[in-house]
């Protein structure tokens, strides 16, 4: 099984380390990262700068390829640029804090497997809902138990899959959850500060607002100590309200 | 009415001037947009340096605030720390170039009115479908429309508006349809060379690749010069395959 990993932490990170030395276990695997931390970055592409590729040791060993771009940029290069042939699946992690709720859509974590499934490769991100003293090793091990179970089972062609793992003991783990995604989400507050020349500047702080959500949904299941995974697709049309918006055709 | 402008094109932009005059007609105009082009940013934001804001002149008068961030940093900064109160309605556009497709995921355009719509002000994105030589006239005149309707009609909650106008002579579009996303993509190539210093790099580049799509895709509407409006929401979970996936409990 070809294997590619990528994330938005970059290449240094623990979590995709974690993940590497878990999938090796399973077949050939292939690192295409960004060479710094790429965190918030959407589904960003680059387009105006010229994307570099550098070879990185580790352990005295190659362990896989740098890029200068987001965590989309990887997974394209890494497609189309970098490997010979298409992997049989990309896993994108593991990522250092949750991917929940309404804030999925600013996750590069999440577009880098968004990126793989376009290219119609079966993909997943995996996130350790945690920032601080991650122990990556059971959300790894889940991770490798969870390609083991898509080469076998395989995905839609156009679904990937969001995996939340709780920061918890493994034995405190209940479970796995199929989950949608909440109406969670960040309540931003810019801290307003002056610069030594007097000049102002901005820094985007803030704090997550949990929306009601049940049972089902994405935080509320990794809150009760449940792995959860969200089925997720990339076409956003509101189809409830297309029928709907057709009435105002008259009107315009 | 206050009316809150931003844009991926950069505040210097003819699109987004475009817009303005038409806005300006009906109320209340503030431009908060990006200090460069920011296209493909997807949903980025700027989280590892401090946004600052410029207050911009054009024609003798304050024009705008620029602010160096992305579309999503200027709808976030603009409506948290800009703006005295919330406006009533927020606008995109006019982007130079089509938001169509699966290319929609990359767009910083439909993004900033994605932003919007979590804040819980109604907002839409426009795009001129061309590249060179824009006329913003009539799309500027469009929005301006859809802004009333708006106004009047309102949006779902958690639902914003894609709109896309074919740059074709007024007397050319053949009216307006109610879309949906559909599956075209970009295939990318990267096209591989060395700096004056031998060292490689790559240049994303590629093509459309228009998939078969029924008459109420948004591409095939624009293709046929309809201007599009496909609804977008930002829930990403994939609903009809929550069933199947949860078979998969009993085997990880």
């Amino acid at each position: 099984m070809k294997i590619l990993l990528t994330n938005d932490d970059g290449i240094n990170s623990e979590g995709i380390y974690s993940l590497y030395g878990q999938a090796k276990k399973l077949g050939d695997v292939t690192i295409v990262a960004p060479d710094a931390e790429q965190s918030a970055v959407g589904h960003a592409i680059t387009l105006s700068q010229p994307l570099r590729v550098k070879e990185i040791m580790r352990n005295r060993h190659f362990y896989g390829y740098a890029v200068n771009g987001t965590p989309a940029d990887c997974v394209k290069l890494g497609v189309r640029a970098i490997l010979k042939s298409k992997p049989d699946i990309i896993v994108s992690g593991i990522n250092l804090g949750p991917n929940l709720g309404t804030d999925v859509i600013y996750s590069g974590t999440v577009s880098a497997a968004t990126e793989g499934t376009i290219l119609g490769i079966p993909s997943f991100a995996i996130s350790l809902v945690t920032y601080k003293n991650p122990d990556y090793e059971y959300a790894a091990s889940f991770a490798r138990r969870l390609i083991r179970l898509i080469a076998r089972q395989g995905l839609p062609q156009d679904t990937l899959l969001n995996v939340n793992v709780p920061a918890v003991p493994k034995d405190k783990i209940k479970g796995v959850k199929i989950t949608h995604q909440s109406k969670s989400r960040f309540i931003e507050v810019f801290d307003k500060r002056k610069d030594p020349r007097e000049r102002t500047y901005y820094w985007l702080t803030g704090e997550m607002s949990r929306m009601e959500g049940d049972g089902e949904a994405d935080d509320v299941a990794v809150k009760e100590n449940y792995i959860s995974i969200t089925p997720i697709h990339f076409d956003m049309t509101d189809y409830g309200y297309l029928g709907e918006l057709k009435k105002w055709l008259t009107l315009l």
